[in-house]
């Protein structure tokens, strides 16, 4: 096999990957990762479940891998984000339901017993509780202006972010998930005058 | 079967009844309801599968059961919760895990597709919506010291409570439910000079 072979082999690999990985995606948002089989993410991309193991050796792996890729989809550099740019993202995490869905399910699933998502998101949490912090510290110092610190007020918007996430899901037609987390900001922001 | 056994054996049956909802609920929060199987709940009370099936037909009538167990402790006459009173019924929540986590699971399943819980949460989430606009009404009138109706606080009161379960169940240690829940309260009470 000559190097370009090689690469591309490869290459070949890996987008079958990032395939298996989207089917992994959408079967966990129809069926929750409990329910979701391998031989189901083999059928969507119309391999045999041994050709699946060849990438992915176990259900957990496959996980792992769903798991990063959202990572990687929401990284920001640290210290780029901004609060106005978070209520950019709730507006564009409204027109991509199935991720959201997928990861929602996967939140759920993961306070059962010794769910394999369970630390990750543990883990996680505490990163993003702390990112969102540091975000509200560079709004507004070292207190809001209703006397919380950063610390103190960042589980309430991670939790607002995640709450809104379940009812817009459940009836997007009521939940208008973008202009409720707009009020948030605005609860957050009182006291500047601009409420 | 004289009138008095014919009694017994009804209360028997109820008192059978409850005891497998309780099972259900204990395995649906280490398993989620996908997760969950009739076998382990019938185990979990000393029953067989088909005695089980005398008093459940199917794992859905079990669901529906368990949502109304769910339904019975929540219930408050209408008209009797107040903003405190909300207060005090997370600090409960969070002395009672077991019964949060299966809520919760439940919750993040019923985003997946044709989950049979999912219109019972739709639903319930369009009453809960209505119920806390109610309860804010009561306390602030048609406006919030931030501007805000109560139609368009509630989704945000509702999605704060449910969010803070969940970074409450991966990590007790590091998020206080009762008091991150106070926080929300202040910031809703804001401009009133009491915050």
């Amino acid at each position: 096999m000559s190097y370009g072979d090689a690469m591309t082999a490869r290459t070949r690999s890996e987008e079958r990957r990032a395939e298996i990985v989207r089917a992994a995606l959408e079967v966990i948002a129809e069926r929750g990762y409990r329910g979701a089989s391998l031989a189901a993410v083999a059928e969507r991309v119309g391999l045999t479940q041994q050709g699946l193991l060849h990438h992915f050796p176990t259900k957990e792996a496959l996980l792992v891998a769903v798991l990063q890729e959202r990572d990687r989809w929401d990284a920001l550099p640290a210290g780029r984000l901004r609060l106005d740019l978070l209520a950019s993202l709730v507006e564009y995490n409204a027109m991509r339901p199935a991720i959201i869905q997928t990861f929602s399910a996967l939140l759920g699933e993961s306070v059962t017993e010794e769910h394999p998502a369970r630390a990750y998101f543990t883990e996680r949490y505490a990163g993003v509780r702390a990112g969102m912090a540091g975000v509200l510290r560079a709004e507004y110092g070292d207190r809001l202006p209703s006397g919380l610190t950063p610390e103190r007020a960042a589980p309430l918007l991670v939790a607002v972010l995640d709450g809104l996430q379940y009812q817009w899901l459940l009836d997007p037609e009521s939940v208008d998930m973008a202009s409720a987390f707009r009020d948030f900001l605005t609860l957050l922001g009182e006291g500047e005058g601009d409420g």
